[in-house]
């Protein structure tokens, strides 16, 4: 990065967007948790579900559209920035190729806050341990994680920066179960706000990308789906609005392990099955098996994995080729 | 700024720093909060307390050193980034004054992340209601907040955009009580990273940027104190060591009404006390009182308020005068 030429940028900033304002009142004092002998006044307006959204745009873009960037469960927009071995994330990446690019903290997530529980938000979230992460973004089977990283075994031929584990944890935040009605209308209101655009989803906001393209006006220009928790019912869907919305599906490898297939086989199938509905429907549709192409060792997490550059380099080029990049 | 010239660039990125790696191990379960009759597993390795960094570098600075944001308590690093009202926040006046800069979120803020309370952070944090954040940020006098905006009552002359005041709250976020001990060897972890920078404070984080200057190797170049909450007690402090570290102090209005004093007064004071030992051992401690220089009407949230930019120019012609700005 470094050594390359200036990355001409017009705004850097952000906003907050989406969410409702909640009132607490007449609320009985109760303990603080942890200190019950502590009471504390639950009453006041306060804000809830919002979304955070960071915006670089670039003087002069190549891209005909921004990208907006959707990050998975338990993360934020961190993992698009840099990796956990710190080599330059997508967002620089994406800004290197011409794109003006906006990277989302989702409702409950990072600097989009979250509230008070159990009074504003009914539950408490998802802690999830290192070794939960370990597994869940199929670094080793279970069992591979050890507290002591020479003791771990990951998968032979991970992609993943293994050596950086621990740093990359240190990004991970606690997930809520917030309602998925919710947190679409925070992903509609950013689409209404950007305007027309691409929208780069990951694994849990897989579905709120591929909700967010039929809606009318139809801002949405190209959905570009990495690993996503599974693919709407196209029964449900007017794939009609769909036949100039360009998708693609991006997935890594051993999701077909013994140990991973009871989790990701549902997710890959229902994918599957509304990229063939795509298909058949006229729309442009491409599924990208990376193992397929002789591509191994990829995790849950491509945007951090040792080919996360050449990655972003398929997605730019299917881009140019589905019409997203401006001819000079 | 879409009408300024581009931004060159160098770098965008993040990086977490600080921190501690915590177990726990044969805990037994405990029903969820909100849910007790779902049994959670504590158990396992978590990452505790690091600090979150997002880097802006030029490719051609015209400051001498990076500097350093810290926020205040109950923020995030977005409140450098755009104000409430959607101009340009001191990230980005300070870029376009030729300054790279880092922006942190804070051991247990925004992308730093949190932890499960009580058994990782013994206490559930702090939830600010609106009421409490209108009446900290000097916006009013106690009382003079209402969930209808219509019904507010501002400071007449307030320089806030209290119209925004709503959007504001948004990106407040919960605040623990992390030991400080903690929060400060982040802080330090983070200048021993970048090496020598300027650091500029709000609020909270005074005390941490006070703190870490006079800390060998000496990396802290200036400390910029935006209405900081106290002073170190100065003969606890090797003020010899501050002799070629220019000091800033800048405190907007209302701190001396009589509903605000009980608040402030005790922080000026002490904060005041430590200007004083260092001008007296012939530090370069500037202090700026902007009421006394005619300027009325700021809130303590000065990076928000309208006259936001004319404040960075202070700051900017501060360095200059103080030798953190290049000659060419």
């Amino acid at each position: 990065m470094a050594d390359e030429a200036p990355l001409p940028v017009r705004e850097i900033g952000s906003f907050l967007v989406g969410g409702r304002a909640v009132t607490l009142r007449e609320r009985p004092a109760r303990g603080l948790i942890g200190d019950p002998g502590q009471q504390v006044n639950l009453n006041g307006d306060f804000a809830l579900h919002q979304m955070y959204v960071q915006y670089v745009t670039l003087a002069d873009p190549r891209g005909r559209y921004p990208i907006l960037l959707w990050h998975g469960g338990s993360l934020t927009g961190a993992v698009y920035e840099t990796t956990p071995d710190e080599r330059p994330g997508w967002q620089s990446s994406l800004l290197r190729r011409g794109h003006s690019v906006y990277v989302v903290d989702a409702p409950g997530h990072g600097r989009a806050s979250w509230a008070r529980y159990p009074e504003l938000e009914p539950r408490e979230p998802t802690f999830r341990s290192h070794e939960a992460l370990w597994t869940l973004l199929r670094l080793g089977p279970p069992g591979s994680y050890a507290a002591d990283p020479a003791g771990r075994r990951p998968y032979p031929g991970t992609r993943f920066p293994v050596a950086h584990f621990d740093q990359f944890a240190k990004q991970t935040v606690p997930r809520f179960a917030v309602d998925p009605v919710e947190v679409q209308a925070a992903y509609d209101a950013l689409i209404q706000r950007v305007g027309p655009c691409v929208v780069l989803t990951h694994s849990a906001a897989g579905q709120f990308g591929l909700a967010a393209a039929p809606r009318p006006p139809g801002l949405v220009r190209g959905v570009i789906s990495i690993e996503p928790s599974g693919g709407p019912d196209p029964d449900a869907v007017n794939l009609a609005s769909l036949r100039e919305i360009p998708h693609l599906f991006v997935w890594g490898d051993f999701l077909d392990r013994d140990e991973q297939r009871g989790v990701w086989e549902p997710l890959v199938r229902s994918t599957a099955r509304y990229h063939a509905a795509l298909v058949a429907s006229g729309a442009s549709s491409k599924w990208i098996d990376l193992p397929a192409r002789g591509i191994r060792g990829n995790s849950h997490l491509l945007m951090a994995d040792t080919n996360a550059n050449e990655i972003a380099t398929l997605i730019d080029d299917w881009m140019r080729r589905n019409g997203l990049i401006a001819t000079r």
